[in-house]
């Protein structure tokens, strides 16, 4: 099997990297059409013009983009180049609306889709340890499986298309929920004086403990914001989140004051910054 | 070294059988003295009648209560017991003011104190991986540090008298915004008809991971809600520990959130559950 990716940003370009070193990965492209030569020349692999191009080289093809519509626009544009041997595989954060809409427009050339988000931070790309949600046919799962373990070794099929985008959903709500969390509570100890250092090492080690705390704990206690994962990028995630909720008619309290607070943080042109600098609104004055 | 252990409750019981394992542990006493009793009689130790006798017959006393009124108690009635070689180790949840008082009181008979609370639930106090976070001197805590490596491996000293407390007051606060982030965020997947079980380990593993989404997740969602730790005891921490915030001019939204809910289930009769009950609040309906 040979891979292609779509999308070289802060988890793709590790992503990619992953999958060359294991040997499936033929080609790339990118937007920024200079980002996707750079990563070409780095990794050994052909730099196609465009998606079809790209797609006419390989059997399995990964998207790892930001938006909706540009998950859409990239399907479009790898069309011409597809057959029914293709798998098309979307590890961006996008709608569970979109992932059905993405495996219908596919359907066209035969192609199969698998919506496959994925959770764990820039470290866990790098890694190779991110948590992969996977919707989709679980026997072309299977069939792509060790390319998928290229990129991480833990991966749970949720379900039938669309499926992963939901589970990703509701990690995008928890994350955001926790954010609220670990900011107000290291705002409190910072107020108290306390070690900040010593107290998120020793609060990671009991019942409280978070990814989020070990990982961004310390940073944002000294004022460092730098993604990480963008706070717009998870503001726009959370928006389509609540629409979700409320079409379902469950509390979204905790999204609704993160959406809030975010959107002061963009105004105040922090929108690139990690999310944990919602912790400007937190600290001690 | 000889020990000691007042309060043999959901922690202290565990907590008393690591250290009977070791072979420190001499005596015990419980306030409802069956308990004490039972204990004493599985572990081969003493049944103190009193806090001073147990005292008397140990040189390193621990304290495992609920109240901050039951501290203050325990070490008025163990002073007659006490002497300059004690050491006196308040495991207990409490304020820092407590603690600071509970070290005044023990001024006069010379004995030492250190506030020592822990987090990392029952399962942590079982197994002997709680995080325990000190307050108090640092060569009292290096001399009966070998006892409390019985009970865990994860011990920072956070400084003086008060500082265990205060640390412990933000790891609170901390699982009371996970508890809000991991209730709405669940919700919302049953709400989904995801399969909760795939749901809980694969989120577990990504950037949104966290200990109570791995050790209640599953049974929230399932109406599962043994303690675990006691939702009226976290509401009880919650409250000391709103106090502090406010006199600190930090915001305690999430506090003042859930101090509500959780009052609202004490009222319907859920105060003995787990935190996890909150759930019965945020469930689909």
């Amino acid at each position: 099997m040979k891979a292609g990716i779509i999308g070289l940003g802060a988890m793709g370009a590790p992503m990619a990297r992953n999958l060359a070193r294991t040997g499936y990965l033929s080609g790339v492209w990118n937007r920024t059409y200079s980002r996707a030569e750079a990563a070409a020349r780095e990794l050994s692999v052909t730099c196609a013009h465009d998606p079809a191009e790209l797609a006419r080289l390989v059997d399995i093809m990964f998207v790892c983009v930001s938006a909706d519509t540009d998950v859409l626009e990239v399907m479009q544009a790898m069309q011409p180049g597809l057959n029914s041997d293709h798998v098309v595989i979307d590890v961006s954060t996008v709608s569970s609306d979109t992932a059905r809409r993405a495996a219908r427009m596919l359907a066209h050339s035969g192609a199969a889709f698998l919506d496959a988000p994925v959770s764990g931070g820039v470290e866990g790309a790098r890694k190779g340890t991110l948590a992969m949600m996977v919707g989709g046919d679980e026997t072309v799962l299977n069939r792509v499986r060790p390319l998928l373990e290229a990129i991480t070794g833990r991966i749970v099929h949720m379900g039938e298309v669309g499926a992963g985008q939901g589970a990703k959903a509701v990690n995008q709500v928890m994350a955001a929920g926790i954010n609220q969390a670990v900011t107000e509570a290291l705002a409190f100890g910072q107020a108290q004086g306390l070690d900040m250092k010593k107290l998120v090492d020793v609060i990671s080690g009991g019942a409280a403990g978070n990814w989020f705390l070990e990982h961004r704990g310390l940073t944002m206690t000294q004022g460092l914001f730098a993604p990480g994962f963008k706070l717009a990028l998870h503001h726009k995630d959370l928006k389509i989140c609540r629409q979700m909720m409320i079409g379902l008619g469950v509390h979204a309290e905790l999204v609704d004051k993160t959406l809030k607070e975010y959107a002061d943080l963009m105004e105040q042109g922090c929108g690139d910054e990690d999310i944990s600098a919602l912790y400007r609104l937190k600290k001690p004055q």
